[in-house]
């Protein structure tokens, strides 16, 4: 059954011709992302063109019905869930590369192109997109703009919102929107492209993103350094941090992940690692040496108990082993997971991760502790039995404390993941009422009738 | 004669104490910034907390009085010139720096901290603030934050809307925002902070800001290379910014200005010199001088004349000579000088040359064209005789045309001046009618009663 007003529907329909899904079957592939939430939406909307899309969004706001805007909805909160009913706007045939301009060094795309596809089309130019969350090759920008995607090699080349130079986009309000040009500096206006990038389709739908490409390093080359314990390694990335080469990617394991890496994950790692990190170094074949050596030195210091580099890049992805072995080992311990993304201030690594693993005692849950060091970007995996209510309840527990504990350390809920449905009820804690009402005010400006993707990013 | 209500200034006097100016011979010396406008405000505040800061906006409000914020009025557009009277907030006695935190690559300032005393702050610490405009010396962070001040660094490590980490801010209508954290990575609901950035005092009054600190490199280097055209120093340009190493600086002479350069400064360039580049390189002693050799590679191509580099920092001195001695010259030619500073996508560059060239016949006046390539922010001097009104009047024909021109190769009217009184009315040309609209609407959203910088940015 249809919730739409029929005439919002006939009216759509006549618009999109077969990009109008109706069918209750078709729509169930639209309910869902990867946050394990499920609405089923009222209908699904497949534009080709900027101008559906606005026709679209203006009928819909005439009528008060949620507009959705969907990538491949590989994200982790919620915010694609269409938990208001309403449309769907998948831009899965929006997906064309429309422009590569090596020399400004950006690209124009529709946003339901795949940041994978993206990539492998910027490799014969010698050039790459920043942004490469996990889910890279079956994300589409549209959605790593949203959600303002990182990855590991944002602590050299930033996240979404450091690469991208415009964007144009339909407002909840019916407005066709053109943002940023294809430079990289202005000082024109108000910045709204970058107020766009992270807003989970709160504000506007992005139609079309001009992004800046960075070029592509010739080589690589990777370092594995074991410490002691986690405040030794959190120093090393101090270090690391403030010495003039900057790695392309910081990745930090606590010793819980090394045990389950080793233990499950079959990598070879010493009994007595308490912590590691994965250094990556990129250039080309004259400088990296020099790179690599630079970063070796920084890493070298108080606790180090192992130092390993790879001279080739079979050696490189066996220390990367540990890392990849992770995820799955992760999935033997327990059924359930929640996987948070916080941030704290790099110094600070220390103090989040010894707080963890004292909720971890006090809630009598397993919580591993892995990802993006350079940033203070660390993933937090609670683990525990989605069968058993009481594990559950102490995972929600223990992840309300985590939450407090990281902003207490002057860190904040997402670093990459966003906010959607998971963390909204947190915002009061992260923001001040002040901040948040400012937020809200915005959002009334950009979505008069609140028609986009509501119950998502803000509090209730 | 002070305009302002009694009862404010008798209440913010007794609020400031000897931090407000009400005498006209004081209140004089607030009155202008580097656009040479000028107007007298009503009073002068010279906060030293946020709480006063706060208070006097609360006050202001109250009586729709207006408010304008003020560095150290370096800035070329009149955008901290009280046009419509009211109180001027001088931040000069809100200058500590409040912390620096070298393991997070940041410092937390107050806004009337000048970019020259925090970089030698920071010098022990061997890093920096990428923002450098050539008023760095005498101009403040606030200053530079209000206009998204870029500079010659911008090239490799951003302008200041690309290094600030989070702000606090005192909104027009009287509340106080925290936006943004200290770290690297955030997706923790809408980016207040770059919003901020930019928008000239027109939105919010920043108390305090944790800027993004970047390791300061051990050594640098300096290329000059010469070219025959200014379509051959371009298309060096776009191969310069499509290899892996960033140039530190890419700095464009038109043929003008390596004429005035050589005839005027004295500068040692040669006689068939079409158009030049100022290359430099950072990093340390090891890799320095393969980054070189990339870039020397990269610079030679079709239409290279010279290309020299400059082995130790007398000779790297003697290079800069030339983009030096520039500016003086400028002013033997004619006294006035409309310095504008518009960005196009780098590619265009020489249609952006020629075409000013061709305008500086057509009007009649001498424009002299150099600046940042690596951005395509390219100042653009229009030189003439302010005491001939009819060269006045070609100046600003000229200029109008210099926009158009601007726009329709894709770029915009400003890479880091910004926009103040100067260049509002080009705005909507540069904008469409929806997103002006909405930047409007934004703005009442900050500032409901229109009393922050009124006048500025937005086009009349």
């Amino acid at each position: 059954m249809n919730a739409l007003p029929p005439v919002l529907a006939r009216d759509l329909s006549a618009l999109l011709g077969d990009g109008w899904l109706a069918d209750p079957s078709e729509r169930l592939a639209y309910a869902y992302d990867n946050s394990r939430r499920e609405a089923l939406p009222d209908a699904v909307a497949l534009p080709t063109t900027r101008e559906q899309v606005l026709a679209l969004v203006r009928a819909c706001r005439a009528q008060r019905v949620p507009v959705v805007a969907r990538g491949r909805g590989t994200n982790t909160t919620g915010a694609s869930v269409p938990i208001a009913g309403g449309v769907v706007v998948s831009f899965e045939r929006m997906d064309r590369i429309l422009d590569i301009r090596p020399g400004d060094r950006c690209a124009v795309v529709e946003p339901g192109v795949l940041n994978g596809e993206l990539q492998a089309a910027l490799q014969p130019h010698r050039l790459f997109w920043p942004p490469d969350p996990t889910s890279a090759a079956f994300s589409t920008v549209g959605g790593n703009l949203a959600c303002n995607a990182g990855g590991p090699r944002a602590v050299k080349y930033g996240a979404s919102r450091d690469n991208v130079l415009a964007l144009t986009a339909v407002t909840g309000a019916g407005e066709l929107i053109h943002c940023g040009t294809a430079t990289t500096k202005g000082a024109t206006g108000y910045d709204l492209h970058r107020l766009l990038v992270g807003s989970e389709g709160t504000l506007a739908l992005i139609v079309e993103a001009t992004l800046r490409l960075v070029p592509a390093p010739n080589a690589r080359r990777a370092v594995r350094a074991i410490y002691r314990d986690v405040s030794s390694a959190a120093q090393a990335v101090a270090r690391l941090m403030a010495q003039p080469v900057t790695p392309s990617m910081l990745e930090f394991m606590d010793a819980h992940a090394v045990r389950l890496a080793r233990d499950v994950g079959g990598a070879e790692l010493p009994m007595d690692a308490g912590a590691l990190l994965m250094i990556e170094a990129d250039g080309d074949a004259d400088t990296l040496p020099h790179a690599i050596e630079a970063l070796m030195r920084a890493a070298d210091g108080e606790g180090l108990v192992a130092l390993d580099d790879a001279a080739d890049e079979a050696a490189r992805e066996q220390l990367w082993a540990a890392r990849k072995a992770l995820s799955p080992a992760l999935r033997t311990i327990a059924p359930g997971k929640i996987n948070e993304d916080v941030v704290v201030p790099v110094s600070r690594i220390p103090q989040l991760v010894d707080g963890v693993q004292l909720l971890a005692r006090e809630f009598a849950l397993p919580i591993v502790c892995f990802g993006h060091a350079g940033n203070g970007n660390l993933h937090v995996n609670l683990l525990f039995d989605p069968a058993d209510g009481a594990q559950r309840e102490r995972a929600d527990a223990a992840l309300a404390r985590v939450f407090a504990l990281t902003l207490s350390l002057g860190g904040t809920l997402s670093g990459e993941h966003g906010i959607g449905l998971a963390k909204r009820e947190y915002m009061p804690q992260a923001l001040t009422p002040p901040t948040l009402a400012l937020m809200r005010q915005l959002k009334s400006v950009f979505d008069p009738d609140g028609i986009l993707n509501p119950g998502k990013l803000l509090p209730p």
